[in-house]
């Protein structure tokens, strides 16, 4: 059974203001938290109708299961996590490779972005506060499991970026051909918003920009899109 | 002012099955119907309120378009275009380059696809019928723009693809490294379904696979990413 206090609080947690006051988040779903599971990822708490087939710290009736779901139709399980604030340590990013998003809005470019991370194996992925939420349904979701193996760091770009102490290369229409990039064991490679692209701030930090060649008539690269191609191209030149 | 009749149909096109029984689709949506207009795309009619600053063949009341429209928050314009069914001409996958698609069903990948084809200026995208449907709106709008510029068809790739002609070249989690890719002036390459991958029947049509090199954990890439990290590697062999 679920109390009304805990109704309210996991029905709260479908906005990001409620998970940052809470410190919590919700994800739900057999699949991604399966994943999750799958990857030792932590939850404080997995709600759960007699139809899961995992751990359960709180079994409820799938009709409450219904009062707590933020979908119209409820999967048979919901995984309550708590959320760690990742911070930057002094000189980080002068180890690897980290992947920094710039206002990327879309929560599904977000994790399919940290998923494209996770497989070209960076060593973090940085996002600017404009970014959507980390802890949100759709970014755990199109992470596929990810969420749970990068590390990821909520940080404002500007100063992070002016002291990285490695390449800063962005993604950008012009710019150097991504095909000739050079053997890069350390760099911090930033992707732009879906909308307006790079932000002039950071524009102003990057070391260069690199562009993937177009032979067509499309205006852009989606973002996750473009970031795997330039990921793709970072591990190539490192052979 | 949209009669009865015409508001029935309007609303009936955002299915499949009425799309095709019409030989009509229908988009909505300021950004996505002015890209398809300024890349020349024919529309058999534009419904527009007064806040449309584009061409309008039917002007409209916010009213009609909130009843007419497929959206709970509808825009200033809704374009209806008709269906055109594409077929492969005789020995048209000999020539050039054809993205294939074996079970794509997320539209926003299909989209996202049909873009990645446009930006490395492939021949055409061919669609297995198991795909999410080219004439919904969120393919048409994922594809931003590029809907109006690639030649898509649809056809059962079993047929298709054992009389290409040119190498068949899947995208799986083993082959041999897309990085070490040779100069092909012409091929197919088939990317398969979010879940399952590459369908038995495709996979026995295959000249080979390639893989995407993998040096972290993530299990596999998001369709629209793979399709671009193979189209890139494909046109960087072609020099």
């Amino acid at each position: 059974m679920i109390t009304r206090a805990e109704l309210q609080l996991l029905r709260s947690l479908r906005d990001k203001k409620h998970r940052e006051a809470e410190g919590l988040y919700a994800v739900e779903g057999e699949k991604v938290v399966s994943e999750l599971l799958a990857a030792g990822h932590p939850f404080e708490r997995i709600y759960a109708t007699p139809s899961w087939k995992g751990t359960s710290t709180h079994p409820v009736s799938e009709e409450d299961m219904g009062r707590a779901s933020h979908f119209p139709t409820p999967s048979c399980v919901l995984a309550v996590g708590r959320i760690r604030r990742e911070e930057l340590t002094p000189g980080e990013l002068s180890r690897g490779l980290t992947l920094a998003l710039d206002g990327v809005q879309d929560p599904g470019n977000v994790g399919t972005i940290i998923r494209v991370a996770d497989w070209f194996g960076l060593d973090r992925v940085l996002l600017s506060p404009g970014c959507a939420d980390l802890h949100s349904q759709k970014v755990i979701q199109a992470s596929m499991g990810s969420f749970a193996r990068v590390r990821a760091v909520v940080a404002p770009l500007g100063a992070a970026l002016a002291g990285a102490g490695v390449p800063v290369i962005g993604c950008a229409l012009q710019g150097r051909d991504v095909h000739s990039l050079p053997a890069l064991p350390s760099a911090v490679v930033v992707v732009g918003s879906e909308g307006r692209g790079l932000s002039d701030e950071v524009v102003g930090l990057l070391s260069y920009a690199v562009t993937i060649p177009r032979v067509g008539a499309a205006e852009s690269l989606n973002a996750a899109v473009a970031a795997a191609v330039v990921c793709d191209n970072l591990r190539r030149a490192l052979g």
